[in-house]
């Protein structure tokens, strides 16, 4: 028969050898500002667990599970689970925050650990079996699960290229049992560099006395989460491996299959007798401690090697016997109860590994990347103080404990998850309203898939409901027309105006000659000059008195420059606001004034700036946070020098000084949520405004002198300026001074409106 | 009190005094090929007359009213005019065409005349009266009534520029009975210039004799269409004018005020009462005969002199007394009678008055064009020969009838309006498939108004229901969301992949390294390397056959310099259709084959091309019609000299010699309609996928081998290469081969589902 090693080869398949998928999922406790196992209920800002796809909790009420969906590579699923974390820890009480290593905090008596409080009564009854065979402390130990499945092309490719097997199911069964069992032959590696549970305090034992000494792993010893002794279950075929398991739960060793925790499980089927005629689609890696390293309890690199190393698993000519597979569970338990310093009793065969395979690597794809992945391994292997493991006993002896040591990661990392709440790491490459908008989604429990990142188009699902969303809030809620008539600035005024509602005086003009004929309607009034698209206010001319004829001439001509149609609009004064209107309401108003700075008195211009400038809302790169740092370029100091000042003149106590004329954020402006300020008689005609339009979504710009005083119908105290499709939503959300608004979840509201069902029926079972 | 002409130079408003507003109505009768009266009904096909806004029948079922709404500009109101021309003549059954003159055709006897068949009692009941008062065929003079409206904010800042008139109101109504007063003193001119009535069928006279010789105007003479002796209203002040009118139809001299044939009639109020209190709105100037010479009744120039003259009646210092009204009316008949080669008798006043309009002109405009329009008018008027009336009796001697004379152009004009169906003079300066909508919404009734042309923006208006289209189907009717989705390839091909459909297999890279891994995915296939965003087919690569990796990897290469995401795609092979689904429903599919030519045995290859180019279809200009002109440049004799032709080649009869590898119509292509041909279940699966999309519009394009071989899930006979958001309707309408489609008509249906119940409910009345 032919190796697979030979079938990739000759397929020339060498590189389509490291495509998979990979799906993560992550355990961890929930713990509160004194270390102590945070009791509180999972929060239900969580949405629904019967259904959430990606936060869930496991044994306990207190124990997360985060959870990826498959991915096509190592380095989506691990933005997903930074992501994930980003989630929960925004959402958690500001006291709380994640374990990050495997072995529990100091916990409270067995009665006082709540079981997860879940809507189904299967899943109840067996975490109640669970606590009668192995108590409650010992399920609160929490790890990494590995999902791994190669490209099903792949699989098809090298099927076909051999004779041997003759269906493609038992092909692909025979791959992954391969796996399996030189995974459970040489685990012993990924528990010498992985292992990352030196210590547990004493109180976590009730039966079983605590090891000495530091060791590299207590959660993959036998102080761990396994088996009773009598389990013992086949690898030899997939039949073996069904009948024993069968055979377990019948004698009653185990209450169910999946009480079975080996280090490997064959996925993919309901229950173990589907695999005799589905076969295995993918396997589940069960052996990791959680990586305190790590915010995100496994780093890339690791997923990187364990990738390799699942591959070499098939790579490699030989095929684990049962006896080996024996052999090789042994050496995993002993490498568990090593001490973390010392070099590994394995080291001879672990050297040997990792030069078979540099071998595969330099056959297939000589990846450079995948190189040093292997050397970082390889000087783990010679120098043991490198592993994860006595790199914690080493940070464990300067904190004086592991609970310390522990407490103070998880509030490292639940302070960086929280102090950039616009950013989701992991999808920080697509625009802030997408990204809040994705937060939200995994948050309650909306699948979300990025269809594509540049266009910003997000897949939403629940169950058979499916919405598609681009850049934030462009969704099938709206109309084709609405964002077409708001595109278009001539259609919008006309449309509004002959609606009744306040639009600037003001034509459109395709020619020179036209345009200058109309002089006369121009000549009492302030006005503004403008091509009809306006491009970064190239050719516009405001007059803020009323023009004289030569000026005015001018300003057309200039237009036309830019344009082959000019606008000629009143010019309005008065602050101008945006109306986020959406679904029929006004969800938010926003206020933005030009950069500025209030004087103390004693700091300079500059030193003012420089302070307003640490907010962390105005980030460090253009366009990345919901404000922008004010500059000292040239533009703020001549607005500077205009009023008398230099960047180090002293401003007065309370004088607030402008270092810009337009109020663009993205120029340091500052934005203020007015939302509860403005009379309702603005919000209702923004509203109707919105409706006359046909939009669901719109930002309406208002020009208003006085917004306390309301607007009538004969005495319009707003002009209307524009609307916009498409409104920014992330400015809402985190604003200078005022009220954020959180309008990505009001979308999400629109999109699925049995998010709020189901929030009112946590009762039911789906 | 300060004249007009100080008001207008005092206030600078010179060349505002030439906006205006315009309508125009135009009455003509049906003519079938013969030269009769059509006496069938008045076409199902122009919708609900119970509603329809421009185009109505007058006093007889035979007589067409054409209605344009108010414009403001001359240009505008001769567009709608001709469009509503082009309208009517495309519906009308073959074999029948408009009378262009005023003076019927030879009547049937009057029993055969059929009154207007209105769902509206009172209407009927007033050509009831009508008919008892006149006789059938007087009614049946035909005419062009001219409505005229100075512009409001003109008149505004007029009265704001004098203290004598205290209301808004009075100021207008005095402006507008100025310009009655002189009009109807001076209109005598008009008599002369426009008069087009210069004989008559004897039959037409039952009780009157007839004029002995050619005249001006009958029309417009004593024996033309004027109210009997008794009816005599004052124009003295307004009050006088209400006060007679009621009084005239108190006494039973007028069976309702609207009975008054005066050739000024103030608009703007429900009835003459109301003038008292909301004054005068606009004017109807009813004294214009139909002009033979101009398809549309009423030539652009002729409504620019007739505009000029208005302006000059409020300009001059004067205005006309009672006895001088009758003075003027006197000149008109006289002027009416005068034999159409003679020198006007009042040839003096006439170049007078001509004179102090330039004398206008020049002290506000100094428009050259108005300049040139005087002299027209100045030649005319110089010289009788050239008017009209003098044009026409000459060409009815060269034809030796008026009957044969208006019967030629009738047809003439019916040609003309019919030959290039798939463009709507008057909105030809819009896209092909715009034009057809409007053609198909001033057909059923809707109201059309073009928000921007540039933009192909229209409002659609029935009674209170509005509809947006924008470039002919982008409508509310379709979701945001769906033409977003089609607009870009990668996410539509994702989602109608996952929905099940048969989708090119490829994938989307983002850099070239991971493009060229991907090989193995390909190296057995036939595949097209492209930029995500094709643009005129750069950086395209097409592998017919399987690529080998160093040809491979250039493409990747090349494509790349064009975008920064590639798609690599399986090339398909097979014939592409597009199939036009709207509203659940495959409306059409077309095949299109690339530029060719057959063989008779005898023609050269050029000769057979200059042959298919005469196909009225293939329009002057690119982008006009729906199908092009094939070329004979570079590219086709390369493509000749591939199959060993040239240009002079004779092909054998019945080759098909291809002159172009593409098959856009565009470059020459034939349009195949062949939506009867295709399986059903290709069309089911077209609905599908455009319901999948959730679009109510879009243009699927299929790759079919062999469309009658139905299409199973398991084994797809098609490939479905692109959704295509806005996709053309005017190539469907108007095909090489096979059923035109009438898109646009299908969009209006879906737009106004209550187009199709009025049709069913003749009888009511609104």
């Amino acid at each position: 028969m032919k190796t697979v090693k030979q079938m990739i080869q000759e397929t020339e398949m060498s590189k389509a050898y490291y495509q998979a998928v990979f799906g993560i999922e992550k355990e961890g406790l929930r713990v509160n500002d004194s270390g102590q196992l945070a009791v509180t209920d999972h929060s239900k800002k969580f949405g629904n667990r019967t259904y959430h796809p990606y936060i869930q909790t496991d044994y306990s009420e207190s124990q997360l599970e985060l959870i990826t969906p498959p991915l096509n590579s190592i380095q989506e699923s691990y933005n997903w689970l930074t992501a994930l974390h980003d989630v929960v820890l925004q959402t958690l009480p500001e006291d709380e925050a994640i374990w990050p290593i495997s072995m529990p905090m100091v916990l409270p008596n067995e009665k006082d650990i709540s079981v997860a409080k879940l809507d189904n009564k299967a899943d109840v009854l067996y975490r109640e079996t669970l606590t009668r065979k192995y108590g409650k402390k010992k399920q609160m130990i929490s790890g990494v699960h590995y999902n791994f499945e190669l490209d099903s092309q792949l699989i098809l490719r090298l099927y076909e290229s051999q004779t041997e097997y003759t269906t493609l199911t038992s092909f692909k069964s025979m791959i992954y049992l391969k796996l399996a069992k030189n995974f459970l032959r040489y685990r012993w590696l990924l528990t010498y560099l992985l292992g990352a549970s030196p210590i547990v305090d004493e109180s976590f034992f009730t039966s079983q006395e605590l090891p000495k000494k530091y060791v590299r792993s207590i959660r993959s010893s036998h102080y761990g989460y396994v088996n009773q002794s009598e389990v013992s279950v086949s690898f030899e075929t997939i039949e073996d491996y069904v009948q024993s398991l069968q055979n377990m739960v019948a004698k009653g060793f185990l209450s169910e299959e999946k009480e079975f925790y080996s280090a490997v499980r064959f996925r993919g089927t309901k229950d173990a007798e589907e695999l005799l005629t589905k076969g295995i689609s993918y396997l589940e890696l069960r052996s990791f401690d959680l990586d305190p390293f790590d915010s995100a309890g496994m780093s890339k690199g690791t997923m990187e090697f364990v990738h390799l190393f699942c591959l070499y698993m098939i790579w490699m000519d030989e095929t684990a016997t049962m006896k080996e597979i024996e052999i090789g569970e042994e050496m995993s338990q002993l490498t568990a109860m090593e001490n973390p310093v010392s070099v590994s009793q394995f080291q001879e065969e672990g050297l040997e590994l990792l030069k078979q395979m540099e071998n595969m690597i330099h056959l297939t794809t000589d990846s450079e990347a995948a190189s040093r992945c292997l050397q970082e391994v390889r000087n783990q292997l010679k120098n043991p103080t490198l592993t994860i493991a006595a790199r914690m006993v080493q940070e464990i002896e300067e904190k004086g404990s592991y609970i310390e040591f522990a407490l103070e990661l998880a509030k490292q990392y639940k302070d960086e998850a929280t102090k950039r709440p616009y950013n989701l790491r992991g999808f920080d490459y697509l625009e802030m309203s997408t990204q809040l908008l994705i937060f939200d989604a995994l948050q309650k429990g909306v699948q979300v898939e990025v269809l594509d990142s540049q266009d910003q188009f997000l897949k939403l699902t629940m169950g058979q409901h499916v919405e598609f969303v681009k850049n934030g809030n462009m969704t099938a809620k709206d109309s084709y027309i609405a964002p077409l008539i708001m595109e278009n600035k001539t259609v919008t005024k006309k449309i509004l105006d002959s609606a009744g509602f306040h639009v600037p005086a003001g034509e459109e003009y395709t020619t020179i000659d036209e345009a200058k004929a109309a002089f006369w309607r121009y000549k009492n009034k302030s006005v503004v000059v403008k091509p009809k698209s306006t491009n970064y206010g190239l050719g516009i001319s405001i007059f803020k008195q009323a023009p004289v004829k030569n000026d005015y001439e001018q300003a057309i001509e200039i237009a036309f420059k830019e344009d082959i149609a000019v606008l000629v609009e009143e010019y309005i004064s008065g602050t101008e606001y945006r109306f986020f209107v959406l679904d029929g309401k006004v969800s938010a108003i926003l206020l933005r004034i030009p950069a500025n700075v209030v004087g103390d008195g004693q700091k300079t211009i500059k030193e003012l700036v420089q302070d307003k400038n640490k907010d962390p809302l105005r980030g460090e790169e253009k366009h990345r946070s919901p404000l922008e740092k004010i500059a000292l370029g040239e533009i703020e100091q001549l607005m500077l020098k205009g009023q008398g000042y230099t960047i180090e003149s002293i401003p007065e106590k309370d004088k607030r000084v402008y270092l810009r004329e337009n109020s663009n954020i993205s120029t340091g402006g500052d934005s203020i949520d007015v939302t509860d300020e403005i009379d309702e008689s603005y919000k209702k005609a923004a509203i109707r405004m919105t409706e006359t339009i046909g939009a669901k979504i719109s930002g309406i710009d208002l020009i208003i002198p006085d917004p306390t005083i309301p607007s009538e119908n004969e005495q319009h105290g707003y002009t209307v300026i524009e609307a916009n499709f498409n409104p920014a939503m992330h400015m809402h959300a985190y604003v200078y001074k005022g009220k954020g608004r959180r309008l990505t979840m009001e979308v999400l509201n629109m999109l699925f409106p049995e998010l709020n069902e189901d929030v009112s029926s946590t009762g039911k079972t789906h």
